[in-house]
């Protein structure tokens, strides 16, 4: 497992994810507050496991030495949306924030992996305060809807178990997920503009 | 609002949704721990607000001294699963708890409503203890899949909008999504096996 | 560690740990609610580690397969108090409940250790109900001022470096520490009337 | 109540002690693993009621246009030490942190107020992220040992009861309680040494 502190190394991290996940959420409530909807669903975190992290830096070619800046989801942020419109709007908001930089985005929801994966996601560096001075970290920021959730949860599975050779039966199911999953995207979105306003008299009024 | 004290009335429920909370997230835990896949994905709950209640004591006609028996649902307990199979494995499970006591159910699964709403309710019995001694009070558990919920979540924001009267347009696109959504479920099923495999092996070796 | 899978052996107590807590943070709540004072100051809780458990074991000479009877406090709850007072409060509230039995009880507030520590211990027999069915634990409420816990922690580390073999110079610092956490104890019940008193009346009009 | 929106002007006060809650928490965990040892025992924090911000603005003669410069602990937090030496430590790592800038400080551990109150208040400009753009925020964090956190509290509490006016009676007996929250300090102090290793070996080798 290399001769490091491992939970020296990984200390940074989770305390970024623990303050961005602090972050999202707050957003999450003040744009419910401030316009009645917010297109920040619900938000999880997680620090990448040390199995993970050098199964990941063998198959990318990284040096140990250089797991810093060549494994970019050692801090994973997960925000989850309800429609594919608010994709594009969280992005926004993120480029806006002076906490931290964006360093590059990778659009994977109007360019879809042939598997079929569709998400969001932005790199950034995070500067977080430890108690030996401020250290930068990359944390990587995937934006998705509930449904490219579910289907990536289950993809991600999938590969684990057949170490990324699908047989091509599974490969045709999943494909099938992946267009009843856009499909229910697409039928969402033909009725945001009802449910945006639905939403607003509903959250002024009552409890859900 | 009724001259009682509304705070003192709502206690034992909120105590209730904590308590079950806390119960069917330990479930989910432990059968991971035992049989390396959970029927459970997630859990929430909430107690009905108080202007909620009285709505719909009017609509039903219940009077303001029978609140806790002609309101089932002033305290909710939410089970989403990830798949359709899921939801019979945890109705079995209420069943055979000691700590609750089944009252009825309604299986809206099997027998959708008309508008497209699937999800199965359980009302049980629930003994809390208080400091002024044991209550008894009725939760409804509805268990559903995470894309019965979205779908849920959306027709109860544009009922609550239209107060119940939707526009034949809004219905014929409620309809579509509904069907968007229940695609997406019978996709995942006809994989099902394969990822509960897969699943299984995971939770073993990696992090999700 | 003996053959046994700790993890499962483990859980019920853990599980019963997570709702005793619960239910003793909503019984500080309810009494707050009910009477503007709460004996309850705040609650905490663990599950004892696999290590001290064995430990344990072998110090009351305890066989591995009477663990669940031998070793009472392998599931804790530390229930703390502002004034001693409350201590006798909450014992008695405890016995009036239903979801648990009280099983024995050592006061060692009156009847404090020769080395100072004071706390009122209940032993309680809890039914957890898990996936497999229902299961009777032990568990062991601490119930003791904030002054007494303090004490008690510090002599707990101190005994755990020297193996219970103090040295003199440090048992007549400890005694010091003692009489001084007693002495404000002393000092604070003198003006708990006028306390008490006064939190009704800032609870209802302030925050803290 | 002032005509404004004070969910919107508490806002940037709410997400910055959720923010501050989290960081010093951090520390804690980190300082844990680093050295063994930690001089932060626990961290509260709180947004400063409506009711008492008006109160303290008429108190202070602040007007409705200056309460940002003028009420300095809108946003509280509260670092609660083992022992005396720890506040120092404490003090030194928020000056060394570059994500606040610290504006003052009051040091009532050295200089204690006539009534008893000891504690060191910090008070820090913290620039915080909204959803509008950064917003810089005063924020006091009090820093006290345990045995001044409940004396403190006490005082306080009686402090509302008689507005101010304590009864003379009352007010020996709580400098009595002062006393032997002092001495309960400083006899803690007389065995931090022996402590403070006891807990190093403590924290390797068992749970507490």
């Amino acid at each position: 497992m290399d001769g490091r502190d491992w939970r020296k190394f990984l200390y940074p991290y989770e305390q970024s994810v623990d303050e961005l996940k602090v972050k999202f959420k707050s957003l999450r409530t003040e744009l419910k507050q401030l316009e009645d909807f917010s297109p920040i669903e619900f938000v999880t975190g997680r620090v990448k496991k040390v199995s993970s992290i050098l199964e990941k830096a063998r198959k990318l070619n990284v040096s140990m030495d250089h797991l810093e800046t060549g494994i970019e989801d050692i801090a994973g942020i997960r925000v989850m949306c309800q429609f594919v419109e608010d994709i594009e709007r969280v992005v926004e908001l993120i480029h806006e924030r002076q906490d931290m930089d964006v360093v590059y985005e990778k659009d994977y929801v109007n360019n879809n992996k042939p598997s079929g994966y569709r998400s969001y996601h932005v790199i950034v560096e995070y500067p977080v305060q430890t108690a030996l001075g401020v250290k930068k970290v990359l944390a990587e920021i995937q934006i998705r809807t509930l449904a490219m959730n579910f289907w990536a949860t289950i993809e991600h599975s999938l590969n684990y178990k057949y170490k990324e050779k699908l047989p091509k039966e599974v490969v045709t199911r999943l494909e099938k997920a992946a267009e009843a999953a856009f499909k229910l995207d697409e039928e969402m979105s033909s009725i945001r503009e009802e449910i945006v306003d639905a939403q607003k008299d509903f959250a002024t009024k009552s409890d859900l």
